[in-house]
C-alpha cells in the first residue's frame, strides 16, 4: 500500500522509473551495506588485521535476500540507525562467532554514506546515459531542421525569425554543458567514508589508513582526505547537478507545451494511440510529458534547498541534517529520473509541423521582418530615417489591418529605390534567418570534438 | 520494492505513519473516486437526471477492490490522468451499458479534486488528534512543571532563571494556536469541484448547480462559490498549516536534542530499551524522535514552496502546476504525520532531570541572576551605581574564578546594606523566578476556555 | 549606493513600493522602537513603576530624526542587535539621567518583536488595500464582460467555451478568500511581545503582567498569552498568507502573458505610450506587469520556506533562526507589495479584445463545442451512438481540413433529425456557455453579503 | 531610505559587505552596460561596420556619472528592460547623431547578459578572496591545535576523542574543496552573450559572429557556443556554488556557537570590548557572527532554488523568469558575501580554550573511552568478553556515579591483567585519538600540492 507518489501503483512509472527505484530500493540499499561489508572484511583479512576465515565466512552472508527485513526495520525504529540491526543480523548468520569481526573499526556512518555513494554511482550512470540520449536526439533534430524557418519568440510575442533546428541547438548545447560538469563532478562525489566514530579512525591504531585506502579501491571510490560525516558537500553538489540538469528539462517542457497550443500547433508530444486525448473534446491534443516534467522539475528544486539545509551539520555525527538526506537524497534522484525518462521519450519522438511553423510566421503579415526592411532601407534613406518611415508604417499596418507589403509598395518615398519584388523578398522571413544554420553547425561540431 | 524514504520497508514508520499513508494510499485514492461517481449517480438519479437503475448499478459497482490496479497504471500512463481509466473499469463493471450513465456531466478533476479534499479531511482528522495528544501532554509537564527552576537559555548562554513548566507552557501555547488555526481553515478548505470541463458546467444546462449542491450535501463538503480547478489556494493553505505546525514541531525537537546533550542532561527522549543507543559507546544516549522531526520538517517547508509554485496555473486546467500538488500533497501529509508521531511519542514519555536542572542552574555560580542582584541593591545605591558595582564583580567572579556570593559578601559597598544571608538568597535562582508560574497558569487556563 | 533590487535606484519600485519601503525603512523601524519605549514609560509612569517625570522626559525624546544612525549602524555590529545602541542613544538625550528609567523591565527582543509587529500592522493595511481595489477591478471585470464568450482552455487546448466574466470571477473568488483569511489571521498575528529576557517577566516582579496589559492596550494591539520570543508561528503565518496571495497574483498574470500571446491577443496590460515596446519590434507589445509579478512570486514562495525555517528557534532566545526573520520579513512584504501593485494596475486598465476572444473561438471550426453537438444528438441517436458518431466526425474534420458543420450536415444518419441551420445553432460557441453567467453572479452576491 | 536588510543603513554591513554591494551597485552595473557598449562600438569599427568617428564618440561618453538614474528609472518603469533606457540617453550625449552607431547588433539581453556576467566575475573574486582566507586561517588552525584533544561528539553526545586541530582540518578539507569547484566552474560561467533579438545575430549579416569573437576578446569573457538567453544554467550553476560554500560555513558557524555554550565553553568568537554582551546579563557571551551566518545561509539556499526556478524560460526571450534572476542574483551574492566576510573574521581571531576542552573531555569520568578500554582488554580476555564487562561497568558507572577507573580497577576479572596505573592510561583520552594528528598533515600537505 504505498502512499507517495513515487511509488505509488499507478504514478510510480511516471514520476520515477524502474531502474532508479531498484538503485534507492531497500534491497539495493541493504545489499551496498553488505556490498561494504564484505569489502572490509575481505580488505581487513588481507592486512592481517581480521582471520581470513572469519572474512571468508562473512563474504559468504552478505546477500541481502538472507535478511529479515521485517526485523531490519523495528531494529532500525528502535536504535536510530538501519546499519547495527544489518550487522546484527549478518553476526548471527555467521557461524562458529566468526561475525564478530565485520564491521571491525567502522562505524555505523562509514557505511551508510558508503552506500549512498555506491548508489549516487550506479544513479548517476542512469542520468548519464539519459543525457546522452537526449542529447542524441536534440543534435539529430536540430541537423534535420537547420533551415527550418518558425517565429522566434521573445516575451511571448513574435520577434524575428529563427529556424527550429536552431531552437534544438540552443538546448542541446545546455545538456552538454551538463555533461560536462557530470565529469568533472565525478571524482569529487564518488568517494568514500571510513573514519570510525569521530572519523579519526582511532579504534584501528596505525593501520587506519591502510584499510581505508584498500576499502576504497576495493570498492572503485576515492579515498577522502579526511572523514566528511558532517561536511556534506559532495551529496548537496550531486543534488545541484539535478536541480540544473531539471531546470533545462523544465525548459524544453516549457517551449513545447507552448508550441502545442491549439493556437501555435508547430510540435507536438510524440503519438500513441489514445495518448493525451480527451472522450468528450477529440479537438483536444494534451501535453502529457511536458506536465510531468515540469511537475518533477519544481519538487527537485525544493530538494536541493533541502540538501543545502542538510549542510548544516553538527559537530562529528549530526542530530536531524543528516536524516534530511536520508529523505531527499532518493526523493531527488528519483523524481530526475521521471523527469529525463519523460524528456528522453519526448524528444526522440517529437512530431514537427514545418508548415504550421511557416503559416505561424506569417501572422503579422511580415512585421515580424520590419528590423530586415529598416537594414535594407538604410542605405537608400539613412538609417535613422529608414527607421522612423518603417516604424511608423508597422504601426498603420496594426492599426488599419492593411498588408505591410502593400503599405510598404505603396510608399511614396520607398518606391524610387524598392520595387514590389524586392520588397517582397524583403519581408519574406525565410530570408532573415541570420546565422541560425551556422550556429547549428558550431554546436553540432562541438559535440563532436567533445566526444574524441 | 518501494525507493522513496516514506514507503520504504525500513522507513516508512519512520518518516510517516501507517494511518496517514492509508490515507494517501492508490486503494484510498480509488475508492474516494467512486464513492463521488457514487454519490454522483445517486443525486442525479434523484434529480431525475440518469435513471435510478442506472445509479444503483453504478453504486454496486463502486468498490475499489474490484478494480485492475495493472490496467489502471498503464493506461493513467498513456492518457495522463487516473479518472478517466477507472471510469472505463466502472463502465465495464456494470451491466447493460447502465454504466454509461456514471460520470456523467463532471471533468476529470472534479472527481481527483473532490477526492483529494476528501483526503485532505482525513488526514487533518489524523493531525488534529496529534495536536490535541501532544498538547495533552505539554499540558500535564506544564502544571507538573511549574515551579521546577532551570536556566532560561539565550544566544545559547545561560541569561536568567525560568521553570520547565514555563518552558512547556511556551510550546503548549503555540500547538493551541494551531488548533485554532484548524478549525478556521476547515471550511475553506473542505469544499468540493464539481464544474465539467472549463468548470461552468455546461454540460449539465439548467441543473448544474443543483447537482453540485446535493453532490456536495452527500459529501459533506462546502459547494464552491465558483470552480477551483485552477485556484489552489485552498490546497496550499492547507500546506502552509503543515508547514507552520511542524515549524513548532521543530522547535521542541531542537530544545530536546540540547537539553540532552552530554555536557546539559537536563531531559530524554523516552527510554525503551536499546533505544538510541551504541554498541561501543555505553555512554551515548542519542536523541532519536528529535532528529527525525527536524528532518521531516525540513522537507515539509520545501514542500510548502511547491505547494505555492503550484498555484500559478494557467487558463481553465493547467499544464504542469497541478501535478506537482499530485507529488506534494501526499509527500507533505505523510512527512508531517512522520513529525507529529515522533513529537507526539516524545512529549508523552520525556524524562524530566529537575535536580540536574537544578545542578546547571548553579555552573555560573550565582551569575545568572546577577540582574536580581542589581534589582536588590537598587534602592540602597541606586540603580545606576547598583548596575555598575554588579557588574564589576561580575567581571570579577569570571576572571578571577572566585564566587560570585563571596565577592559581593566582602564588598565594603554592599556589606552595610546586605548582610552574607540576604546575598545568598538574591543570588539563589531559585528565588528568581517571575511569573514563570503565574504565566503557565494563564495557558492553562485558556486552554480550559477554548474547550467549554 | 543600494545594491538589491528592492532598494536600487532603477528597480525599486518595480519590485517593490514607496509605500511598503517606508514601512521598513530604516527610519520607521527606529521610531518604531521608539514608540514602544515612550510607550512603556507612559505605563510604568501611570503604574507608578518610574516617576512621571522620566517618562515625560524620555517621551520627548522618542523621535528618529534625533537619532545618529551611523553611530547606531557601528554598535549594532559590535553588540549584535539594533536595541540596545538605540536605548544608549535615548540615554544620553535625556536630561539629569532620567534616560535611566527607559526600557524599564523589557529586554531587547520585546522591542524588536512587538516594533516588527507594528510593521506588519502597517504593512498588511497597505496588502489589505491593493487586495480590496483588485477585487473590485475583477469584479468589473467580472460584470462587464458576463456574457462574452471565448474559449476556454484546459491544458493550454482550447476545451470548451466559457466567458471572459466567468474567467474574472474565478480569480475574483480568490482574491475575496485571500480577505477572509486575513480578516481571521489579524488578532492571531497583531499581538504584541512584552516578557523580560526569558519571557517570564522577571524583573519587574508582581506587576509585570498589569505593565504588559497596559503596554498593549496602548500600541492597540493584542496581549500575548505567554512570550513568543522562539515560537514564530505568528511571524511564519503572516508570511504564508503572502505566499498564498501573490500565488493568486501569479496565476493570473501566467493567464494574461498567455492571452498577450501574438498567436492569441485576446487581452493587453495597459497601455501607456511606449510601454513594454521595442524600438525595432514595432510589432511587439510585450508584457511588463505580468513578468515581474510572476519573478516576484517566484521570490516570495522561497521566503515563505525562510520564515518556516526560523521557526526552529533555539531556547528562549535563538542563534539565528531569528535573523532569518530580519531578512526575510522586510523582503517578504516588499516583493508582494511590488506584485500587488503591478497587479492593481494591470487589472485597472487590462485592455480587452471581445471580438478576438470570439475570433479565436472559431480556430476549431466549431470543434470546441463538439461536446455540445454529442448532447444534442442524444436523444435522436442515444448516447453512445452520438459520442461515437461525432468523435469520428471530428477525427475527420480534424484530418482533412473540412469544416465541422459540413461534414455534420451531409452525414446521412444526422440528417433525417437536424437540419443544417439547427445543426449551425448547436456548432456555435456562443450558444453553449453553460452557467457561467450564473456563476458570475454567484460570485458578485457573495461578495455583497460579505460586505454587510 | 533603503528597506531591505542588504541596503539598510543599520544592517547592510551585517548581512552584506561594501565589497560586495559595490559589485551589485546601480553605478555599478550602468558602468559595465556602459563597458560593453563601448567595446562593442570599438570592436564593430575595427571591423569596419560602424565609422571609427562613431566608436570614438561614443566610447568617450560610455561614463555612468553623466548618466541620469531618475529618468534612467522613469524610463525602466515604462519599458520594462533598462537597457534601451541607458542607449537613449547615450545616443542623446553623443554628437552629430554618431551615438546611432551605438549598440549596433545588439539585442537589450545581449547586454544585461554579458553585464551580469562582468559583475559575477568581480563577485566571485571577492569570494575566492575570503575563501582563501578562510582556508588559511582554518589551517593555521589545524596546525597549532593538531594534538588539543576535546570530545568528538555524535548526535550532541559525548563519543570519543579527537583533536581540535582535526575538527579544524575536516572544515578545511570543506573549503579546500570549494576552491576546486570555483576554479572548474569560471570557464564555464564567465561566458558573455551576443546574438541579437532572437540569438541567432540576423541583424549583422555574416560578421555577426566575427563581432562576438572579437567582442568578447575585448572584454575577456569566454564566446558562447550558442545563445544562452534563456538556456540559464550558467547563472544557476554560480548559485548552487555559493549554496555549497554558505552550507560549509553554517556547518562552521553551528559548531562554534555550539562550543561557545554556557555548559560547554571550548571557543569563543573574537573578542572585542562589548561585543556580543548584555548590558544586564554580564555573564553572557553571544555568538553573534554564528547567529548571522547561519541566517545568511538559509536565505542562499531559498535563492538557489529560485534560481533553479529561473531556468525554465520560455521561448527565446522570456516572460518573468528572467526577471527572477535581477532580484536573486545580486541577493544571493550579497548574503554570501556577508556569510563570507563573517566567517573570515570568525576563523581568523577564533579563541581557543584548550583547558575547558581537557575538562569536558573528563565529564563522562573516562566513559568516552569505553572503546579503547573494551581494545585494551580484548587480547585478554577475548573481544566479546571485553565487550561485555565494559558494557556492564559502564552501565554500572552511569548508575552509581561511581568512578569509570575505581569500578574498572577493583574488577575482580581484570585484575590479574591490569594493574590501576595501566588502566589509567587506557581511560586517559588524549592517549586515544587515534590519526587525527596524520589526518591534519594530510589535508595541510594535500593543500600545498593543489597550490604548486
Amino acid at each position: 500500500m504505498p502512499a507517495s507518489a513515487l511509488d505509488s501503483a499507478v504514478f510510480r512509472d511516471i514520476f520515477a522509473t524502474p531502474a532508479m527505484r531498484r538503485v534507492f530500493s531497500d534491497e539495493n540499499r541493504v545489499q551496498r551495506y553488505l556490498d561494504i561489508e564484505a569489502a572490509l572484511a575481505r580488505v581487513e583479512a588481507r592486512l592481517g588485521i581480521i582471520p581470513a576465515e572469519a572474512a571468508a565466512e562473512i563474504e559468504r552472508h552478505c546477500r541481502a535476500d538472507a535478511f529479515d527485513m521485517e526485523r531490519l526495520k523495528t531494529q532500525t525504529e528502535l536504535i536510530g540507525y538501519p546499519v547495527l540491526p544489518v550487522v546484527q543480523q549478518l553476526v548471527k548468520l555467521c557461524k562458529d562467532g566468526l561475525g564478530e569481526w565485520c564491521h571491525w573499526g567502522a562505524t555505523t556512518q562509514d557505511i551508510t554514506d558508503t552506500a549512498t555513494v555506491l548508489q549516487i554511482r550506479e544513479a548517476l550512470a542512469l542520468v548519464a546515459a539519459d543525457l546522452d540520449a537526449i542529447a542524441d536526439s536534440l543534435a539529430a533534430l536540430a541537423a534535420k531542421y537547420r533551415d527550418t524557418p518558425m517565429a522566434g519568440r521573445s516575451n511571448l510575442q513574435q520577434a524575428v525569425p529563427v529556424t527550429f533546428g536552431y531552437k534544438m541547438a540552443v538546448l542541446l548545447a545546455g545538456i552538454d554543458r551538463h555533461r560536462a560538469r557530470l565529469k568533472q563532478m565525478l571524482p569529487r562525489v564518488l568517494v568514500g567514508e571510513f573514519g570510525g566514530a569521530a572519523g579519526n579512525l582511532s579504534s584501528l591504531g596505525e593501520r587506519g589508513l591502510d584499510v581505508q585506502a584498500a576499502l576504497m579501491e576495493e570498492l572503485g571510490l576515492g579515498q577522502p582526505e579526511i572523514a566528511w560525516h558532517t561536511m556534506r558537500d559532495r551529496i548537496a553538489e550531486a543534488g545541484c547537478f539535478l536541480g540544473l540538469v531539471t531546470g533545462t528539462l523544465g525548459k524544453i517542457a516549457t517551449d513545447v507545451k507552448l508550441m502545442m497550443q491549439t493556437e501555435v500547433e508547430e510540435v507536438y508530444e510524440p503519438f500513441a494511440e489514445g495518448r493525451g486525448s480527451s472522450s468528450t473534446m477529440p479537438q483536444k491534443r494534451n501535453p502529457i510529458s511536458s506536465n510531468y516534467i515540469i511537475a518533477c522539475t519544481a519538487m527537485v528544486r525544493q530538494n536541493v534547498a533541502a540538501l543545502l539545509d542538510a549542510m548544516l551539520e553538527d559537530h562529528e555525527r549530526a542530530t536531524g541534517p543528516w536524516e534530511i538526506e536520508w529523505i531527499a537524497v532518493p526523493e531527488i534522484f528519483l523524481l530526475s529520473a521521471g523527469a529525463l525518462a519523460q524528456a528522453r521519450f519526448l524528444v526522440a519522438g517529437l512530431q514537427v509541423d514545418p508548415a504550421r511553423m511557416r503559416r505561424n510566421l506569417d501572422i503579422t503579415g511580415g512585421l515580424i521582418v520590419s528590423e530586415a526592411v529598416m537594414m535594407g532601407l538604410g542605405p537608400y534613406l539613412g538609417r535613422q530615417r529608414a527607421h522612423d518611415l518603417v516604424y511608423d508604417i508597422c504601426r498603420k499596418a496594426i492599426g488599419t489591418g492593411r498588408r505591410f507589403l502593400d503599405l510598404l509598395a505603396e510608399d511614396p518615398e520607398i518606391a524610387p529605390h524598392l520595387d514590389r519584388a524586392a520588397l517582397a523578398k524583403l519581408v519574406d522571413p525565410a530570408n532573415y534567418l541570420g546565422l541560425a544554420g551556422v550556429m547549428v553547425d558550431r554546436v553540432l561540431e562541438l559535440r563532436k570534438k567533445a566526444r574524441h
